[in-house]
């Protein structure tokens, strides 16, 4: 029987947009590898929602299927078959549950290090970092983070440091190894007024010929055809729907995705083309703090993101782009319920973070102000007795909660319960996971993605989907 | 630059195996498609871990690895690159939260409906299920499981019903509807002494024409020429990990991979060819009861019935072998932490369920008497604070525990937090969750997945892939 006559006689009004063309659709997954075999990625885009467990891809998803009636970018390249895909096992040298900096430098370094570490092996070996081994093939590089941009999965991909931690230090390697645009927080690590050792590294970075942004005008305004720092913050930069609602920092701080043009811009024009890092820094730290808020519209922020990165990459037809993440955190999911739809559509109406929500309530509000905080920021509120509990934290009568990026030791994890009753999202813990992890890749290079691979496989990938030979 | 040459001048011994042949791999994956491009499917294996959230299929490979050196059969499907895989989106007509029958519906329908109903519309729609259609194709169909047979995943490939509850209605309706081979739990639907209306379903099956199969020897002494119905229990079979530590169980109940190889041997002669649906129920109520013993070692037999199914579609060639789950269920992870691995592979030292432990436990037990169940279970135990607090629930002291399986209230959901602290394992809810899941495709009609799927796309693909027309 020929199937494609068998299919038009079938009960076409019962088959989803899905299923309407399933042999063209099927001959697109064929000519994405015919088309990219052999062919050489001159630019590498590698993109990092950090700390993305897949429900959290999932809710961003459908986040804007609901709200808006189309869904991810990221969601939408599936659709539209124009990507591989493969499950990332992304263990470090030390466990089976990485922190970034062994994350970022299993794929930076190509080998798995430490926990901690930043592609320094577990005796001493110095793994040469990948944008090191693309800056002396010829190609511009740089990295654009909402975190600081010394932190963990930036550097990853730029130094070697037995310590994550040496922030400092890192904002000096930067330089002296002389990247072409690297933008994001961290103005702690580079402000002569906060560093210990009061260096003014924006005045060494100015001395060398590097443009420092500080705002998201002075980033826009920034010439093409010199290095830029950008730094926009002391530590990360705002979160997004803190961001959205702000507006002095929509004037100040830009969005992931215009660090993403820009960076694009700055580096396009290379002979022998460019290598950037996108990562969604803050989605990680929303994770942490069991913050939906944070970490939902972070994540679209990121597929933003990814916008622009396909965009560009679909014209270029040079360039390899990578989506992923480097470990889930917190697990996060919409919980079973009869009031499931509602609840989680009621996330729409947000318009702070819980990080804010906490950080606004003080030791003398009263019961009925702590309410009107919440109300004000999530459109509903907690119940007297939630809100009484809460009191409790900045009475100093409850214990105050910790967390990785948890400075003021505010309640996130009692406050994301308290959530959970009308918004229906579950979190397992406030850290990361073991979980494999989604890893999506278009353009020249992703014909050679396996359906599972091990996060330091990458590392080989790159360079040999840009014909680099790994000789350093 | 020619890129094999390229590639053998690199640093081979850099290289982790999935790397080695990439170009033979990519290879590999252009001809399982070209391969199957226009062969028919006369034989579908429909293979379904009930409620298996990501981070199930992530912890199982995971412990295999950690524990034998070699990881699932699954994932071992991805890195010899023998399917395609998909992302799936599993809401249900009223919520983006599905149930297990309103799940089973969309794949045996086609259709969303709402939950808690069989293959009936919001407007009374009724959708004829799935292996009725390939009934009246001339295809032999049956349905093995860990769980009743007649339970709501099974029963959404077979019947229609407004209610997933109506069992006793669903086990006459099977047998009028003239299946081929039907096993799992259920007796309590079946049998004179427990249903309600007192008939004897049994016999109604046997005078009919049926063999019934009451213990796992029964089972294997069935001849392969007439229908099989097989009850190995009042509700659901044993877990794995209960079974496996008691000879009796092992005795009269069998694994999923001898359901699984039994219900092929029934089938596999047929003209026409057959499908069989092969669901790990229990999987979905181990990660209800937050039990990761229970969820753990119930994934694995699924693994195992995985590899019955490949190696019997290898030689056959004809047969398209479908692994998935209905819906994500509590999102287990293990957490990051520095004991995170020595935890986790505790786990491999526990001979029995959680379910074992509460259900062993007494309110005359002391707290040593507790303290010592658990070790006998778990290899670690709890401590004496914790054992006291364990006992509070059997004194009425506390709380007793709900939940969808938890008929005798124990408390699961103290338990696993109690249990988080010796094996790193955290759950978002007791509920299952609105993530999208994993989607694996092996043998000819694999081609036709798309990296991106609803549900219900697979009744069409399934139905495509076979070559059925969609008339009835």
């Amino acid at each position: 029987m020929n199937r494609r006559k068998f299919f038009r006689n079938g009960s076409l009004f019962t088959l989803g947009a899905t299923l309407l063309n399933p042999f063209e659709s099927t001959a697109n997954i064929l000519d994405i590898n015919t088309l990219n075999k052999n062919k050489k990625a001159k630019n590498i885009i590698f993109m990092v929602s950090d700390g993305m467990s897949t429900g959290t891809l999932n809710m961003a998803d459908l986040y804007l299927n609901r709200k808006t009636g189309k869904g991810s970018n990221w969601i939408q390249l599936y659709k539209d078959q124009r990507i591989n895909r493969a499950l990332m096992d992304t263990a470090s040298a030390s466990s089976i549950v990485t922190d970034s900096s062994a994350g970022s430098s299993s794929w930076g370094g190509g080998f798995r290090v430490n926990n901690g570490s930043l592609n320094v092996g577990p005796n001493g070996e110095m793994n040469m970092p990948i944008w090191q081994k693309f800056k002396k093939a010829g190609k511009m590089a740089g990295c654009v983070t909402t975190v600081p941009i010394t932190h963990a999965t930036p550097a990853g991909f730029c130094v070697n440091s037995k310590s994550r931690n040496a922030q400092d230090d890192i904002a000096e390697q930067y330089l002296s190894l002389g990247f072409d645009i690297m933008m994001g927080g961290g103005n702690n690590y580079f402000s002569p007024e906060i560093r210990k050792d009061k260096k003014d590294i924006y005045a060494d970075y100015k001395a060398k010929g590097w443009q420092v942004a500080r705002t998201r005008k002075e980033m826009m305004a920034a010439s093409n055809d010199k290095p830029v720092l950008g730094v926009f913050a002391d530590d990360g930069l705002p979160y997004t729907i803190d961001r959205q609602n702000d507006t002095a920092l929509k004037e100040t701080t830009p969005t992931l995705a215009e660090m993403a043009q820009k960076a694009i811009d700055r580096m396009k024009n290379n002979k022998n083309g460019f290598v950037l890092q996108i990562e969604a820094g803050k989605v990680d730290w929303g994770a942490h703090a069991n913050d939906i808020g944070a970490l939902l519209y972070d994540q679209t922020a990121f597929d933003e993101a990814i916008k622009v990165a396909i965009d560009f990459a679909e014209k270029d037809k040079e360039t390899l782009v990578i989506i992923t993440t480097d470990h889930g955190n917190a697990n996060p999911g919409v919980i079973y319920g009869k009031d499931a739809n509602v609840n989680f559509d009621s996330i729409q109406k947000y318009t702070h973070t819980n990080e804010w929500i906490l950080n606004t309530i003080h030791p003398n509000n009263t019961v009925a102000q702590v309410r009107e905080i919440v109300a004000n920021a999530n459109g509903t509120t907690v119940s007297e007795e939630d809100a009484k509990i809460i009191l409790t934290y900045y009475d100093g009568l409850n214990k105050e909660e910790g967390g990785l990026y948890n400075y003021k030791k505010v309640p996130f994890k009692t406050f994301a319960q308290m959530q959970q009753k009308t918004n229906s999202v579950g979190w397992i813990s406030m850290d990361h996971s073991a979980d494999y992890v989604e890893l999506a890749m278009f353009g020249p290079g992703s014909e050679l993605l396996k359906p599972f691979v091990k996060n330091t496989d990458l590392h080989y990938l790159m360079l040999q989907a840009a014909e680099v030979e790994n000789k350093f």
